[in-house]
């Protein structure tokens, strides 16, 4: 027998105990998995998420959550970390309520199966192909949106996004995307304007070399291989079960060096985080992550702000000759700096540069809005996302695997999400500001290899508080403020002014 | 609504989807995890293990068992095969039944641990360290053999065998290995008589190349690689979830090119047989394999009685060189084909010849049945396990990383499990028989690397039978006779008898 919070915890545990893994399987879904499991992977899913959802809902912990307040720790004193937990789990428990199981099994079952038929559609550069798996998605994300309820005023976008990162509306998002565009666009021009090129990188990096490489500077950034894996995926993603067993993928393009590194430095921002969530928490708050836009703020702040940094390319270039002795002529510190800073429009996301990058995400987030409300048709997504490009990118899209068929994510269910990618930005501007005025020679240290002042930096002041509190609050304690646009922009307009020669 | 059988079987399926996904979970810690995971993976597959167990244990599946015999399909005939799975439904649910879930998910979580400190402590060659492990893993097996009761007359030995080979007994087995055992000395003898001794392939086989040409042998043997995988692992084995997942692994020494093709055509073996049962009775006795001895008669019957042929080395050679062209001199037809038939005593199991081979199986069956009677204590089975293997292979082992500690199936709580491996090799050599006698020129066809006629007669004959009947019953109605040792030695002598000029 224990106090009733530390049951409650108990049987939260074991829900997440199984949905780890559930994540175990997702994981090997896209990097393990033969075709020939497909359908019957789909079925594994959907049993899993209807089990576990059973034992989220089970009348026990309704009974633990009501019991729980009453504990010592909590009811003494509010501000407790268990009471701001025993917050955050109703929070979270109010949510899992609305949804039948049934629902939970056929959301499932059917992103399983539909991020199958996305891979296979966006291969072909077919979307008719993938019409129909988008509009049954679209349709389960509305009626589990109708199941959660929209906040007063709220659309179903909102009540999709709060599992995302909670508190966020699309309300709350445009406002920020509007204070974030104009600078954005201003400082394009500029950079257009400016009579800088950085070179590409040409040349062939044999995978094998690339593999050796990428390697080599996920350990030196700090991610401990004894508690995880670096695999290759068609979409580079983080995954795994358990802050012991964190699975980063990437990708290679032969002619592409800093693709394979900024993809490898990017998933091993967020494996820095879920390694560095306290174990000892594991299926409680307090080990957990606070919100989709702190972990990307983790990733985007070791592929760009360190990775794109000057300092970085002082340490990292010879390191890079080493492992690409007949390109070594190309790869000096300033070329390599320069090339990780290309900024150039272009139609992909996942390859946009830190200038274009929101602007991409503000064509997803108005399209899915648009989706979910029943604004505009699955049949017409190909031309409106297409238009809305050549409005804000000014790109034409020739296929639309360029275009509506670049992401995984609504194939997988993943609405209200792209939006925690820009938070994610402006998380990483604050953190990295915060960081660098804590740690002087901040610089120096990435210069010499040394990584471990940042990744300390960041453990106490983000991985190790879990998800006690809402991400907002811990960037608030960390940096002075929450998420402001304003921090961002100045931030960019620093590490990209000594490059273009602004 | 459907009949009561039907529900049953759905009842059933969900059971397996699940353990389906544990067995993804257990392939993983053999293949991918990082050692980080070690204890959390226990949690894991002991939490799946408790609910697959809840899942069979359920009052409603007793219900449709019960009503399951008024489903016309099985009153109307007792030989109908759905009667027939109803037969073996039964026999499973009553031991199921018998096991506590609290038994089950200790046994998952223990084994799950043993099997990592088995290994560390294999490496070290330290059975101290072990030890208490193996103490844990007896008790419990102990306490399961309990549980399930031994038949009248019986022993603990057989309430665990059963699980592997239905109806096998210690008795039974003994007898059987009775008959054998005067024949293998004999043979054994005859060899050691000869003056012929075939040279081992010396050499370096780089591993990309030995994985290369692995995989070549694979898939043309007819393992579907669009319905499966192969690995490395430290001890090959076949696992996956559905016929649609087959995960074989193997290993690799730079040395020893027939080390790992053996245990590949062996995996692939156990892998054929996975991908052929039927795989829309997934769940039903009638998707299942039919016995552990028959999955080794499988695998057995590609690694030896193919693998071992002068018409497989005449197929094979031309291949073995244009993979390894720095070593092609040694890779001549017959030098290859009497390397795998080398004939030599030696301390490993899995490195055995196919005359030693049950020697080193009769040597376990003999200590686990001690074990599991209390007769042996585990602290004094380096000292026994050393003394049979002088007595009945004339061998001194120095280090119990080559004796006792070996083989991974008893931190795996395998136990009445090795001798199912004499069984399959009973089994292989009338399957052999039975095919040959079938398909007259199948010598020619293998040495035109026609591997199909084979493989046909064996999904005919076996795969796609599932379980619906007895191991015993397929076997005798393919070859016609139950398992028997004169068959196998004859088989053996026909092999062997080229080779040494018998």
């Amino acid at each position: 027998m224990g106090l009733p919070f530390d049951l409650l915890l108990a049987a939260l545990r074991e829900a997440a105990l199984l949905e780890s893994s559930a994540a175990i399987l997702a994981w090997d879904q896209e990097t393990m998995m033969p075709p020939g499991a497909v359908a019957h992977r789909a079925d594994q899913l959907e049993q899993i998420a209807q089990l576990a959802h059973s034992l989220r809902t089970a009348p026990r912990v309704r009974e633990l959550l009501a019991a729980a307040a009453d504990d010592p720790r909590i009811a003494g004193d509010p501000h407790s970390p268990q009471a701001r937990s025993l917050t955050e789990i109703r929070r979270r428990q109010e949510r899992v309520d609305r949804l039948p199981a049934d629902l939970v099994g056929r959301l499932a079952h059917a992103t399983s199966l539909a991020q199958h038929h996305w891979a296979q559609a966006r291969t072909a550069g077919d979307f008719a192909a993938f019409a129909p798996w988008l509009e049954r998605i679209v349709a389960l994300q509305r009626e589990k949106a109708a199941c959660l309820g929209a906040s007063p005023g709220g659309e179903p976008w909102d009540a999709l996004a709060e599992e995302n990162e909670p508190g966020l509306t699309a309300a709350g998002f445009a406002a920020i995307f509007a204070r974030l565009q104009p600078g954005l666009l201003a400082l394009r021009d500029r950079i257009a304007a400016s009579r800088v090129r950085p070179a590409p990188i040409d040349g062939r990096f044999p995978i094998a070399a690339q593999e050796a490489f990428v390697r080599f500077v996920a350990a030196q950034l700090g991610f401990d291989f004894e508690r995880g894996r670096l695999d290759r995926s068609v979409h580079p993603f983080c995954g795994g079960s358990h802050p012991g067993d964190v699975r980063i993928t990437t990708r290679y393009r032969e002619q592409d060096l800093l693709d394979g590194l900024g993809s490898t430095m990017h998933e091993v921002g967020h494996g820095l985080y879920e390694q560095g969530l306290p174990e000892a928490a594991f299926g409680a708050p307090a080990g957990e992550a606070a919100s989709l836009g702190m972990h990307e703020s983790q990733s985007r702040l070791w592929e760009n702000q360190v990775g794109r940094s000057a300092a970085f390319w002082r340490w990292a270039a010879p390191h890079a000759r080493r492992h690409f002795p007949d390109a070594a002529e190309q790869l000096s510190e300033s070329r390599l700096w320069h090339a990780a800073n290309l900024v150039a429009p272009g139609p992909i996301r996942v390859d946009a540069d830190e200038v274009h990058y929101d602007l991409h995400v503000a064509i997803r987030f108005e399209l899915e809005r648009a989706l979910l409300r029943g604004d505009l048709p699955v049949a017409e997504l190909p031309a409106a996302w297409n238009a809305r490009t050549a409005d804000l990118l000014g790109i034409a899209i020739a296929n639309d695997r360029d275009g509506c068929l670049q992401d995984v994510h609504w194939s997988a269910g993943l609405f209200g999400y792209f939006p925690t990618y820009t938070l994610g930005n402006l998380y990483a501007s604050q953190f990295w500001s915060a960081a660098r005025a804590a740690i002087p020679d901040l610089g120096a240290r990435i210069e010499a290899g040394r990584f471990a002042p940042l990744l300390g930096w960041l453990r106490e002041h983000v991985h190790r508080h879990g998800h006690v509190d809402p991400a907002a609050e811990i960037c608030r304690r960390a940096t002075g403020s929450a998420a402001d646009p304003a921090i961002r922009l100045r931030d960019l307009e620093q590490r990209l002014a000594p490059v273009y020669g602004l």
